[in-house]
């Protein structure tokens, strides 16, 4: 495999489309830099590691030896909510775009190489910008295109309004490419039709047109919807080792493989090989704990990783937690059981009032997490380890 | 009758709509100079009678104590045609639009009082916005109301493109209301929409809205299409007085009761006095001759128009002409007629040879104009008096 071939296949590893791959193709054979374009947000950036599906994209890029434009897309956040209706989207200013760009930069920078990134402010050019370019600008595109973008459809043909000033918000985005040249551009599947803007707009203004690559959505850690801050499903890049480590742990074996490929830097191959043995009997488990520790490591530290590690062996591992233990589902009525019913109707105790007298002796653990208050309440949904005493263990799903 | 009232139905004289008649009375009952906008298209004026009917609309506000605010609309000119695709609509430069607005001064000053007009160009204030302001402005219209409007509409349906800007532009005209804090906006039936997005952005930026009057598209002298320049129906303002003069006659007497209601400024109670007259036996001629000899007037002089009115009484009633003389509709293959075949086949003269030496002798005649060219050739759609010698008369309609 030539080295050009290689890259290609690192560069398409877990993307969802890449258009037009034979561009890409001939961009590499040119053997210079490439400017790999990737927007963000300006509102306060708190990222987990669903957003860093995409920056280990840019990531690669770099190790490929390209460099990576961190474009802050700040002209349209000072301009703020301009049909006045959403009172929570103030205009940010000036300040707050910097201080945002910083926290962005701490973040970014676990995993990219500030060598090769530059973070560019699209206010730099569209803030000078006169209305009459703006006009020259929104000419370069059609309503009837605008109006297929698949939001926009839903919103017109469901009599939704759309504020004609939603229609130039693509425009920019696209301009953006036009001012920084870009040769790549990166987004989730769902910026698709905003990143072909881009290519359309380079083309209209006499640039060779950029590749535009869409990078899946990560599930979160139920393996179901998208992780988000707001199903409580996420990593967080900021969460302590422990917590991170545990959570990596918690996923079901398939949605470790997905895991691998969007968020490890580990060789496909290596990885295919892992999977090989799990399916000769290799426990997945060993498996995990390697994907646990990659990215502890990244966003913290080895020694870190290590720890994690350790701690996490301590509790599940080392004889504290037998390997094998009853299962059981117990079907709550009110959506919550209360916990020393619980414990009793798991036969871990024979009345609640030895399940009570266990929890003040400190001998009741959850997940290893001793329970401090007797009358705690175990949602529906809720799986986990309860264990009473050094010996009686069940893995117990709530219904 | 009150003065308002009065003031009132000399401002809907003549309209198509006054939107909303109710804030026309307010506005007018808080006895202020109210500010009367209309605009004007920045490429080379040359104005005919269809234009002036809005002008004389705006006289008619000069009379009742108003301003006039002729805004030619320089800033989307400058811009040019942004789609590229119109290589006849280059951007006009600076230069050109003043000189422009100097031909419109001297035309429609004939019409307007200077002292109570200021001329005002948009440029002004959307020469200075910003890409951000544009947005903001593009923020206070929905796409699904651009859509309603008729031509839109029809091109969405019907796949035609619409370039996104061409949203914008209703915006802007509609800004300039607000930039000019507009009481009134004139303009034709087919501007209607844009006059209405003046009202609603005037709301939005907290103005009290401006009424909106359309007036009727003025039928040219054919009394069926619109008056146009292309379709040679026209009376330009800068027309010979004789020639105005003639072609007012030339109107069919239904069409002159519509110009005198669009074009005079005499009272309608004159004009209806008149119409009961000619109901009543008066010939509608010595009507029409008043109209002829106010529009003459007014773009030339009382005196001109005199002189026009007594050639025109020379050449068609002082026995020159005969006021009843033979019609003949006469066909032609090829789309014209020689003039010597013409006066043969309507039996004017015996032959073509005579009517060669008659157009020698200068004995022959087109509409009292002598015939110099013996090889002059009558094209399909002229009607005209053909005279040979003193007596001979025919009124031929080449088909």
């Amino acid at each position: 495999m030539t080295d050009i071939a290689r890259s290609l296949e690192l560069i398409k590893r877990g993307t969802d489309e890449v258009l037009p791959e034979e561009l890409l193709l001939k961009k590499l054979q040119r053997q210079k830099p490439l400017k790999i374009k990737a927007g963000f947000d300006p509102t306060a950036p708190d990222l987990h590691l669903g957003h860093t599906v995409l920056i280990n994209k840019l990531r690669q890029f770099q190790t490929l030896g390209h460099e990576v434009i961190f474009l802050i897309g700040d002209f349209t956040g000072m301009i703020g909510d301009p049909t006045g209706k959403s009172a929570t989207r103030p205009p940010l200013t000036r300040e707050e775009v910097l201080e945002n760009a910083k926290t962005y930069e701490h973040q970014i920078f676990k995993i990219l190489d500030p060598e090769k990134t530059t973070v560019f402010f699209n206010s730099s050019w569209m803030g000078e910008m006169s209305a009459a370019d703006l006009i020259q600008l929104a000419a370069k595109h059609t309503v009837a295109r605008m109006l297929e973008r698949d939001d926009f459809n839903k919103r017109y043909t469901g009599g939704q309004p759309i504020a004609v000033h939603e229609f130039l918000y693509p425009l920019i985005q696209g301009y953006d490419s036009v001012a920084l040249k870009a040769d790549v551009e990166l987004g989730g599947t769902d910026q698709k039709f905003n990143l072909l803007v881009g290519r359309q707009l380079q083309e209209a203004y006499g640039q060779e047109p950029q590749i535009v690559i869409t990078l899946p959505i990560l599930e979160g850690l139920d393996g179901v919807q998208k992780m988000s801050k707001s199903l409580n499903n996420y990593i967080g890049i900021t969460d302590a080792p422990d917590e991170m480590f545990g959570k990596v742990m918690s996923i079901s074996d398939d949605l470790m493989w997905r895991y691998f490929e969007l968020l490890s830097f580990r060789p496909m191959d290596e990885i295919e090989s892992w999977r090989r043995g799990v399916g000769q009997g290799d426990n997945p488990r060993d498996v995990k704990i390697r994907l646990a520790e990659e990215l502890v490591e990244r966003f913290h530290s080895r020694e870190l990783a290590a720890k994690a590690h350790e701690a996490f062996v301590a509790r599940f591992q080392k004889g504290q937690m037998p390997e094998e233990m009853p299962e059981l589902e117990l079907a709550s009525d009110s959506g919550e059981y209360p916990i020393a019913n619980l414990l009793k109707d798991a036969a871990l105790v024979k009345s609640t009032s030895e399940a009570m007298r266990m929890i003040k002796q400190g001998a009741v653990k959850i997940d290893g997490e001793k329970v401090e208050d007797q009358s705690v309440r175990i949602s529906s949904g809720t799986t986990a380890v309860f264990q009473v005493g050094k010996r009686r263990f069940a893995r117990i799903s709530v219904l």
